[in-house]
């Protein structure tokens, strides 16, 4: 069976977070993904009136921030606890890309409470913070400036979960029966031929050209509709002019 | 041949952007992500101290900012621009995710500027704005909130870009330049009125299902012109039809 993400066992960890801005940007780009759970450890407070204004819709995630001292007691209370770094370390295995992470998260997400971690501005997590994680994850940036603003990284991250959790829904264009489109480039070729832009020795030279542009163009029923219009009323001009004569 | 983004392509171009920190934020977030062309159109200053406190280490960026007076004209420069929103719209197709649009815009960065056009915090792009663009992008997000902040926007789709750049390819189309197709279109129009197709009173509803069809279908300079020379052809009819009278 397939399974989706599960949003609602997800939180996310600001691990001495410096700047309230930052915890209201964080807040919004949560709920903007469908997080609602935040833990602050040890940093400023989630109350404070600029993390507010940054927040924009987000103040009830806010509110309901539970605080901690330490890592370490967030970390008892979860069942997985993900770091994130801009680093690669020696010591750590390979770091999962953030893609990796929501598809590794999915099952896991079922039945276990998962906090992803982020580090303080400055210096992100420390090495004793980011040996307590279970996992560890690394957001693909240039080489020569890895280092993402805190509320960045937190909604790339948010942003592939959200996206696990949610089958992406495929073009739910309707597309036009190749039967109605068949018919549209016929009245078209007629039409085209009449008004002497084909050449009639040729006509599928150029018929060939714009056949794969309306076939590579998936057309829906509107789209074929208003084409055919288009020739059809050139017909009905040229009728009328020839009544005139 | 496998192909990777073409970062160096990629443009992004802000709207109307009201607040200074969101331009240095911006600038941060292309930074992290292998771009560095910003161009802001009618908004305010990306060489504004507050701009500069967010850029963070991207104030090279800010410096060769360039800006615009409407979003027609950087249209006119490039060869494909995406327009990004919050909201579905009916007369326009399905948007595209921002990894769909990814995929989509590898062969194409190859031979052609890109323009990633973000709208202003409060508003988005106008739906003039977004009927200028060739396709457009919407990130997905919890419906009930789904406003992004403005840089957190720009990163997600960055971010996209950038796994794109280090990804498979399709085949290379040398697209015809925004100008070709817009002249075009404004000859469509044009003729279409004359012969009554288009309501006089509000000839641009249909016309945005057209602009749509034919954004997306990336037509290269040949078929530009076969759809010209059908304008022109009917032109001349109408005008012969005229004499003959």
């Amino acid at each position: 069976m397939k399974r989706k993400m599960h949003l609602d066992s997800v939180c996310i960890i600001l691990v001495r977070p410096r700047f309230p801005e930052n915890i209201g940007s964080v807040a919004r780009a949560m709920k903007n993904m469908g997080l609602s759970r935040l833990i602050v450890v040890n940093g400023s407070s989630p109350l404070h009136a600029n993390a507010y204004k940054l927040a924009s819709g987000a103040e009830d995630i806010l509110e309901r921030t539970e605080e901690f001292l330490t890592l370490r007691e967030v970390v008892s209370e979860m069942g997985c606890v993900v770091g994130t770094t801009s680093r690669g370390r020696k010591e750590r295995g390979p770091d999962l890309t953030p893609e990796a992470l929501a598809k590794k998260l999915i099952p896991l997400s079922q039945q276990n409470l998962i906090g992803l971690a982020f580090g303080s501005e400055k210096e992100g997590l420390t090495n004793e913070e980011l040996s307590l994680c279970h996992l560890s994850t690394r957001i693909p940036s240039v080489e020569s400036f890895p280092s993402l603003n805190l509320a960045q990284a937190v909604m790339v991250v948010s942003y592939e979960l959200f996206k696990a959790s949610t089958e992406i829904p495929k073009k739910e264009m309707r597309l036009a029966q190749a039967e109605q489109l068949e018919r549209m480039l016929e009245h078209m070729e007629k039409t085209l031929l009449r008004i002497g832009f084909l050449d009639s020795n040729n006509p599928k030279r150029i018929m060939r050209v714009v056949r794969r542009l309306f076939g590579r163009s998936h057309l829906d029923e509107r789209e074929v509709q208003i084409l055919h219009g288009i020739w059809s009323q050139i017909d009905h001009h040229l009728r009328a002019g020839k009544k005139a004569k």
